[in-house]
């Protein structure tokens, strides 16, 4: 414990020195789905593994087909737990640029008015932040200790916010270098900022974009209106039908393999403080607008969903032009849950909008990315260990959540690694993650580093067994 | 008829350098819809009044609170009829500019295998090329005989493309200046390539753009994924409600004052050379997909519509963002035929959308122009009189026909000014106006101004009565 001891006091002096570098590598406009982006994506793995190099990792970027994996490995004492920390460097877009009030690229600490200190920027949260906290712990660790107490692979990906692409292959190109006992991930929310969680269940994803196409040009809706086809009309039809009045998704099979919540699960999610009129309030909504007759946290961790993400065609400028546009295009996003698999749900949407189709029209798709969703046991040994290294930390012990979102890495670890993974992270629900004005608490940034000391330290002593 | 001739012969010798001059005017991007291009309309519009003034019109450039209109006036004999020509100088926006061949504001003069010539260019069919049929029948008139057989009064608008919001006011502002005995407007189409046609109906139009809004921001899709309103959804769901199963429009009240077509125009239309198979297939079509049970010349000429014209929300850009939008936008609109109140349709469609609004969603509406249809007689002496003049003209004899566009000016002559207007065109269904590549034949432009030197000469010795 005096090894932790003066970890933890060396985190505390050098925060901010950590809030510094973190800012370096916030400015680094790092927007893996915009190819325009590569090179910037590039520069933040070689920032990361110059920094890794730098506290004592054997750090590589490593080629993919699309953006680099930096990958960083130093070993613990003999026979101590290997643990895989995952984390991302990419970011989403920024746009709307105009709602952000500063440039995303250009970190600033922030002040509020109650006293608390923020980082913002695109990545602040997503991911930058969060995955700085790990490395900033295991800086202070070498530098204190001289070692880390688990051997640690680190494996930071450019791809998480765009589909992931070239996960699949690098994992079993490199399965050896990657397998641990263990995967720590920081890509999620604690419960409320004095609570730490782990989510034990996330969500999938299938991701699809449709181009509803009609006529061989735009046409003037005077002279063919009435007569020709319209893709918009064509392709809202579709999406309207893509739900039925309870909000349930109306694609055929797309419940199979989703049960209902079991009873003891659902106890512990009645049981957690949580108030939907906050949550919804917190973003301007006051209805859950889902499946009728569940709750927020139903709807959002264990009932699936179907989403327009984005939708365009004809006109868009400003005035007014009396087209029947060509084509027209949506981007539809699925989450899944439980078994639910991603290929079937795939196929029967691709079916579902062929069925749709009227005379004339055509649909084109374009795949982005698909992911099983995960449950973690909550019994797990290791699982309890995290949970009482973080609830040392944090002024409430920490609670285990599911989760809305979707972290494909996890389903693949365990799927193609045999690896379970513990998502622990430190947002928190207004951090603004995909949304002008992205933040992250100076809290988070540095009980996270704290929390990775603790997690470290305590899996270094009891195992992962 | 001797004047006649020599104008005709003017004309014809004239040719290439009324292609040149039409070529100059088709160089200036006047895009009304777009503020960014103020300065080209104006240069437009004084680019016309400097020509009118030098054939011997007076000429001026007149203010408005939008793009400048031109007006510009010649007297004809004493006791000659007077009449007013009515065209725009305005243009539709280029976009998607990827699917032109060429630069849409450097017209040239193409050559196609069959020998015919096509003037191409934004414009130059809507409205540049056919405007200035009747300024250069003007030009050869007084170049040849000293003067013009009627009063004629020229009046361009710059805002034809973008609902004309400074029409109204300057029609009401300048009405006895604008006042003729007959309008004569060059906007619309021959019925082929050999016939030319006065359009006797018009359908009016409602431009409505609706956003609706629901949460205060954008959000990720996981984390509120099920439980936040989706206004992507909402709108979808709206649009689609719009049309029943039989192609109908559900707006309550929207048939109100739509008769049936009354059986001798029918017969008129059913013995008119027209192929639904070719009109659809010279746009990559085959069925009409408008209301049930109608031919494709009732459902463009006599039937009213709602169509969507642009549609935006959420991520459009490459790749994939899971999101859900704050907003989403459509352009939205209805082509209206008898006696169907524009004021009333514009209402009906804004409760259609507000009962549709579920909780926490708003919808904020932004007008884009209304006019109602118009319906000329169809025995009138100076349909007659006109009619002749073109049948002299092009190898088969002038019809009379109905028309699926909206050009409001019609109906404000009318209700405004008491003036009826004659339709007489020279584009062809196949000019691309409104897409990419539009073009304009050099036959239209040729035998348009020989046309109008007829139509001159014809109202000058027969009156307009």
């Amino acid at each position: 414990m005096a090894d932790l001891d003066s970890v933890l006091a060396c985190l505390d002096l050098n925060l901010d020195r950590s809030v510094e570098r973190l800012q370096d590598l916030l400015r680094i406009p790092s927007i893996s789905t915009d190819p325009a982006y590569a090179p910037e994506c590039r520069r933040a793995a070689e920032w990361l593994a110059g920094d890794l190099e730098a506290i004592g990792f054997r750090a590589r970027v490593a080629e993919t087909a699309g953006h680099p994996m930096v990958v960083a490995r130093r070993e613990g004492p003999a026979g101590s737990p290997h643990v895989l920390f995952y984390g991302h460097y990419d970011v989403q877009p920024v746009d709307p640029l105009d709602l952000w009030d500063a440039d995303p690229f250009d970190p600033k600490v922030a002040a509020m008015p109650d006293g608390t200190r923020r980082i913002t920027g695109r990545g602040s949260a997503d991911d930058k932040g969060q995955l700085m906290t790990f490395v900033e712990a295991c800086r202070a660790f070498i530098a204190e200790t001289g070692g880390l107490p688990c051997s640690v692979t680190i494996f930071l990906e450019g791809e998480e916010e765009s589909g992931s692409p070239s996960l699949l292959p690098f994992l079993d190109a490199n399965r050896q270098e990657l397998t641990a006992d263990v995967a720590l991930i920081c890509d999620t929310n604690m419960w409320d900022r004095e609570t730490p969680a782990i989510s034990t269940g996330l969500r999938g994803l299938v991701g699809e974009e449709v181009t509803i196409r009609a006529a061989s040009m735009d046409l003037h809706s005077g002279y063919f209106g009435g007569a020709a086809a319209n893709p918009i009309r064509v392709l809202a039809r579709i999406l309207a039908d893509l739900h039925d009045e309870e909000g349930r998704v109306t694609l055929p099979g797309f419940y199979d393999g989703v049960p209902d919540l079991p009873e003891d699960v659902r106890r512990v999610w009645d049981e957690l403080p949580f108030s939907e009129q906050e949550f919804l309030g917190s973003v301007g909504l006051s209805v859950p607008a889902g499946e009728r007759g569940r709750s927020v946290l139903e709807q959002t961790w264990s009932r699936p969903t179907a989403e327009v993400n984005g939708i365009e065609g004809g006109y868009t400028g400003k005035g007014f032009k009396t087209v029947i546009a060509a084509e027209a295009q949506a981007k539809v996003s699925f989450r899944l849950v439980f078994d639910q698999d991603p290929a079937a749900i795939r196929e029967s949407f691709r079916a579902f909008v062929r069925e749709r189709l009227p005379a004339d029209c055509t649909a084109k798709f374009h795949e982005h990315g698909g992911s099983p969703a995960i449950q973690l046991p909550f019994d797990s040994p290791v699982l309890q260990t995290a949970r009482e290294a973080l609830s040392d930390e944090w002024p409430k012990p920490a609670v285990m959540i599911g989760m809305g979102g979707s972290i494909p890495v996890v389903g693949e670890f365990k799927r193609r690694l045999g690896m379970p993974s513990l998502l622990i992270g430190f947002g928190l629900g207004d951090d603004r993650i995909h949304s002008p004005n992205e933040k992250y608490e100076m809290t988070s940034f540095a009980k996270g580093q704290r929390s990775w000391a603790r997690v470290l330290a305590a899996l270094g002593e009891k195992g992962t067994g």
